[in-house]
């Protein structure tokens, strides 16, 4: 992509001072649209060492608001970063609605190993980079996000002669490293490296636009330009954009959903009483030495749980940690969203709460609300609960890849246990805060919960994200099954 | 405080087994009510090297449901920690209503230099040190969260003992250092140190709890013992609390308010039009010259923005910060608080957002919210705004001890000039978003935000952190003159 970019492009200091004012005007006036409509645009900047990122970038700040926009720069690695999927810096600081955020450098650089000492990855290891940021780019586009990518290319002299005066002047001098020099000697080889990675994320959703950067009045106009059609396109795509469908509960893909809680057997699924301490105990101080093993090999773990209303999800989850070092691992309820979250993406909040590697993430009901509340409360658009399934399979594939092992757990009681237990809570002085009249709405639409569950579980297991349903009419019984099976996998992931 | 400490009181493990299960469902059920009663529980944890904190941490958490608690360790030193104000870590992670915090290590533990190569304090820096946290703790317990600090004693010879046995065992050799027998050599050293610290710390609202630790099953009962009556004083006390108080937006110092605004000259506050360009271009240039000196330097810079609707706030905002580096400051809007915030002390959202040192953050709108708009709308209490004052006092303070520059502007406009501009936004269709029904609403109120305004202005100017007036009804003046504050201070700052 890069060889036949036109280099000698150049635009005089008198036609530049012309154009910019009225490309100024402009763009601060999309901003303020985009940001009437509620469109979130996300920004991303790559390009060689000193093709100018930094100057651009300021340039295209200059007329918007700064109430509205943020830069992103993720030129230093931080623990933080260093041991999560590499999506998850970026995924929680993508925009939310009618804000603009803009990258200086981005995911795509993941796989530019720079400099000499740096890792190479293997094809597999490309190729499942490549699906985990299409499938990214792709679930915010479709979530409504504008993504504008630019990389700005310069020649090889145009670079050293940057790199020259940068080394010239003491104050700049700090700012070419031996990496810098390393790109501009191998120049062609480089050029072939971000010309592969350029062709194999032009993704028909967020194209790349390259910038010929040799002169910067050229680029800046560039940059302009395509800021301001971009933006406008997608505001008049908005406009004739149809309304959002209904909702309509059906199963989605059209085929036979299997009853696959209707076959789960519930009887004798029991223990007793001396049995569960005992194995309770041993399973307990299992898993809190896996705990430590865990961290020592800085492996992590998400647990995502899901069930019926008084299925036993906060016992079941105490069990869990009660022996866990509490430094280790973080309990995260799910509630309905706030404001801020609904203004983000929907996997949003969830991204926010992956674990470092080392912890464990424990989800108290998690991303699944998207196909079961949302889809059935019509909090979501049909189309918005279909795309879903894929989404958070997709997210599930990125967490694996990073080596973050997944459990989720379907807790499983019928429906006159339910009964049983919200009467029993309904009775208890201590219990009743537990209980409220939506719980009994819950309750009603039972039937289409079971489709919805049925449904999730069809399309959503996978084998490096299985489903494991629970019986649970014995709470007991429940608890030692959700151990039995994080310590048996994590012993064999951790041997 | 630790020196009459009795250190060989203990319980046998039958009275142990006998105690425990019986203080685990006590401990158990206040949570529950803690829980529907919103009541936020912090709890410290303090104590000598090897007094068993991670095991009693674990004892107390054992019976809890982790969905409502979590625990913050403090132990590793990351530059987002140590490039800010030191209770920056801290407040941002106080517990929200219904929550417990544990604190493994805590704010107290910064004034106790470790090790031989630690920094002294000198006595200003320790004096300023109590205040801040007094004040912190003070203004935590004022809004209703329940702070309970306990520190593990351990005696040298007990001390000693478990390093011997923690090095024996190649599993958990690693836990002992250096600094951890050089604590156990000066153990009367330190111990002075720590006595001194507790009695300076141990204040009214927040005491300590000393507990012989020498013995785990005495320790564990003691501390569970604690917590339970002190949540259950905390229940019982809220029971009987009256009902908040009605608002009354009257002064509430009794002293007579200044009319500090009536005072403001605006007339011939104005600049032509190429004197503007000029000089801003100037002072743009010299700002972001010092952007790049505040990096360098390591000194962090927060500006809160004031003012009356459609004074000008985001026009100014955008000229401070045009020509800065974008990777150096951040705007941080703010708007009415989420669900999450209002669980949280008032001051939470703003803590979260201090900026790193070398780094600004920008406020439209601020804390100062709290005695203008929710005093005036009745969305706080009289006697929590009323506290306000000296919270917000307290807060600058501390910041400023860290070194962080403070700015506050009150971008001031008169009645007509607000009535012109509302009337010209209503008539641009481009600008019409930006004028809404609660401007009017606002502006009916003008008189009551007048006498909020002089309040605030008179009780929260001080010498760390001034209020500046910025006449405004010409916004090129108001630029040039917020500009020429900033940078005048900075210059001197950064000599």
């Amino acid at each position: 992509m890069l060889e036949k970019t036109n280099l000698t492009l150049s635009v005089s200091e008198k036609q530049f001072n012309k154009q910019m004012k009225s490309l100024e005007e402009q763009l601060q006036s999309v901003q303020q649209k985009a940001l009437s409509l509620k469109i979130p645009v996300l920004i991303v900047f790559e390009g060689w060492s000193a093709a100018g990122k930094g100057t651009i970038i300021s340039k295209v700040l200059h007329p918007l608001d700064p109430r509205h926009f943020n830069v992103i720069s993720t030129r230093r690695m931080s623990e933080d970063v260093l041991y999560r999927p590499f999506l998850w810096q970026y995924a929680k600081n993508t925009p939310q609605e009618g804000k603009i955020t803009i990258f200086d450098k981005s995911w795509h650089r993941m796989i530019l190993p720079e400099g000499k000492s740096a890792r190479k990855f293997s094809e597999l290891e490309k190729e499942r980079f490549y699906y985990d940021i299409n499938a990214f780019e792709n679930q915010l586009v479709d979530s409504g996000m504008l993504i504008i990518k630019f990389f700005l290319h310069i020649s090889k002299d145009e670079q050293k002669k940057r790199f020259l005066a940068l080394e010239k002047d003491k104050d700049t001098k700090w700012r070419v490293n031996e990496t810098d020099w390393e790109q501009n000697k191998e120049y062609e080889k480089y050029q072939l490296r971000f010309s592969r990675m350029l062709e194999s994320s032009d993704f028909e959703a967020s194209r790349w636009t390259i910038v010929e950067a040799d002169d910067k009045n050229h680029a800046t106009i560039k940059v302009y330009k395509t800021l301001i059609s971009r933006i406008e396109n997608e505001i008049s795509r908005r406009a004739q954009a149809a309304p959002k469908q209904e909702l309509n509960e059906t199963s989605d893909n059209g085929s036979k959903v299997e009853n696959i809680l209707g076959k789960v057997n519930l009887v004798n699924k029991t223990v007793e009483k001396d049995e569960y301490k005992k194995r309770l105990e041993e399973l307990q101080h299992k898993i809190s030495y896996l705990g430590y093993k865990l961290y020592s090999k800085r492996r992590s773990v998400v647990i995502a749980y899901e069930g019926w209303d008084a299925a036993g999800k906060g016992g079941n989850i105490k069990r869990l940690t009660q022996m866990l070092d509490p430094r280790g691992y973080e309990v995260v309820p799910i509630a309905g969203p706030t404001r801020e979250e609904l203004a983000h993406h929907y996997l949003w909040r969830f991204w926010k709460q992956m674990p470092k590697d080392g912890h464990l993430s424990i989800f108290d009901r998690s991303w699944y609300g998207r196909v079961m509340v949302e889809r059935i409360e019509g909090f979501c658009s049909r189309e918005e609960w279909s795309r879903a399934y894929k989404e958070i399979n997709d997210m599930e594939f990125h967490l694996n890849n990073h080596g973050v092992i997944i459990f989720k757990f379907w807790l499983h009681i019928d429906k006159d246990e339910q009964l049983a237990r919200f009467t029993s809570r309904q009775n208890d002085p201590l219990k009743q805060f537990k209980i409220t009249e939506e719980d009994w709405r819950n309750r009603d639409k039972w039937d289409k919960y079971e489709a919805a569950v049925n449904e999730l579980l069809q399309r959503t297991s996978s084998s490096y994200a299985p489903w494991h349903i629970i019986e649970s009419n014995d709470k007991k019984f429940a608890r030692l099954k959700t151990l039995e099976i994080v310590t048996t996998e994590l012993e064999k992931q951790l041997k």
